[in-house]
């Protein structure tokens, strides 16, 4: 099942499963209130899609986790998973533009498959995995290399605002053993890999990232990024797809 | 004026002002609904208080913002503020346990001096900074150096649950330019120093974090810590004190 959040003009945001064109409204959050309906659909082409969700804490980055990236990178794979931050204030939707801050360096896409979390969860077992997760949705890890460079820390690095797209929906029911993450620079071809070449699986990130930090519902992880990432400018347009889930497409403008 | 966070029992958190050995309470947050009173006041000793606030977004640490903790950590001193980020997960009030995770090598004490912002703030220049600030409160940089040196990143080392102690109180009329941080270890001196030697000031790190994340009130911008930083371990108490705020005390137990 794909969610939702959406908003259409003039009222406040709201959820919806979709069902072919259209979405079928639902009556409140379906991570804390169910899938009860209001009866009312509504064609997706009448809404503007939102990013899914917005954590509540934080968006937890896994970095250096497929093993051709790493290289890339010119770093070894990590014994284990290396966390990193983004804050809330860093989520944008589909559609919504990066905005690129006068910062030196090249700006880059990383396309990720996003976990989202669905209740609180501490110290969860990887083969208990499944109870805390509430879907999946893409993410575009955006990352500004100069800031990374310099400061060492990757935090601000990571963290500018629109920093962080997210969408365009929840899918429940995933199977991310192996779906492909296809990353496009105004159409063109620069991320296709699939998940299967994630160095730590999702029952392991869940075990060990719940292990550090109390997870609360709508926080989200991100899974790491395959080989391919590249710069984007001002003007040019950002997709990332993932079977099964959709695509994320954010155009890119310098900051004003 | 000092406002504290609090909780009678068998009641949900309230905020009060102190005046002498009591709490006059306040009818609302105080960052949102003012400083209007119930009428009622209670005793300081019978209320248990709590971390003064939760953010809402993000805790900003800023690294090696002061000459001799830079130079006992071995690094340059950096030319711009440092970032790094703690979520509001981390965050414990005064008196609650700073639990120790089952991780290699020594956990540090950081005392600090934490802004409190009380106003969305984006690109905030420095001679507008108190516009956007709420008050000013203690916080403890509670860092594992094993995590810290293994990741590179400081994100896990510095996120543990309960690793971000804040409080008592948010004083909102500080006059941060000079005052003494003190933190001792088992009533053991290990830091004393002024705010004075903070390399980064208060202006010009607002200036600096609100031009990369938007900040939203209650966030919570922890300033760097002076020399003397050191390990403490289970059975121990931390005590960081601060000049005109008060005393933040949290004694240390292994995890369980």
């Amino acid at each position: 099942m794909k969610i939702a959040r959406f908003s259409s003009p003039g009222e406040d945001p709201r959820f919806g499963v979709v069902d072919g064109d259209d979405l079928v409204v639902l009556a409140g959050d379906p991570m804390f209130a169910g899938y009860e309906t209001t009866g009312e659909r509504v064609p997706l082409k009448s809404t503007k899609i939102l990013a899914p969700v917005i954590p509540r804490s934080k968006v937890i980055g896994i970095g250096l986790n497929y093993y051709d990236h790493a290289d890339e990178m010119g770093q070894e794979p990590p014994e284990f998973p290396l966390v990193f931050l983004k804050p809330n204030t860093s989520v944008i939707g589909p559609g919504d533009a990066i905005q690129i801050p006068p910062v030196e360096g090249e700006i880059h896409f990383e396309g990720e498959l996003a976990i989202v979390i669905g209740s609180i969860a501490k110290r969860v077992r990887a083969e208990d995995y499944v109870d805390v997760v509430f879907g999946y949705t893409i993410a575009n890890d955006v990352s500004a290399r100069g800031p990374q460079e310099n400061d060492g820390q990757w935090a601000r690095a990571k963290s500018y605002d629109t920093f962080c797209p997210l969408g365009p929906y929840i899918e429940t029911e995933l199977d991310w053993t192996d779906v492909k993450i296809t990353s496009r620079v105004d159409g063109e071809r620069r991320q296709s890999e699939s998940t299967e070449q994630m160095i730590h699986k999702i029952p392991q990130l869940i075990e060990y990232v719940s292990d550090i930090f109390t997870l609360l519902p709508g926080d989200v992880i991100l899974t790491g990024t395959p080989a391919g990432v590249g710069p984007f400018e001002a003007g040019q347009t950002v997709e990332i797809a993932i079977e099964g889930i959709g695509s994320l497409i954010n155009p890119a403008k310098n900051r004003t």
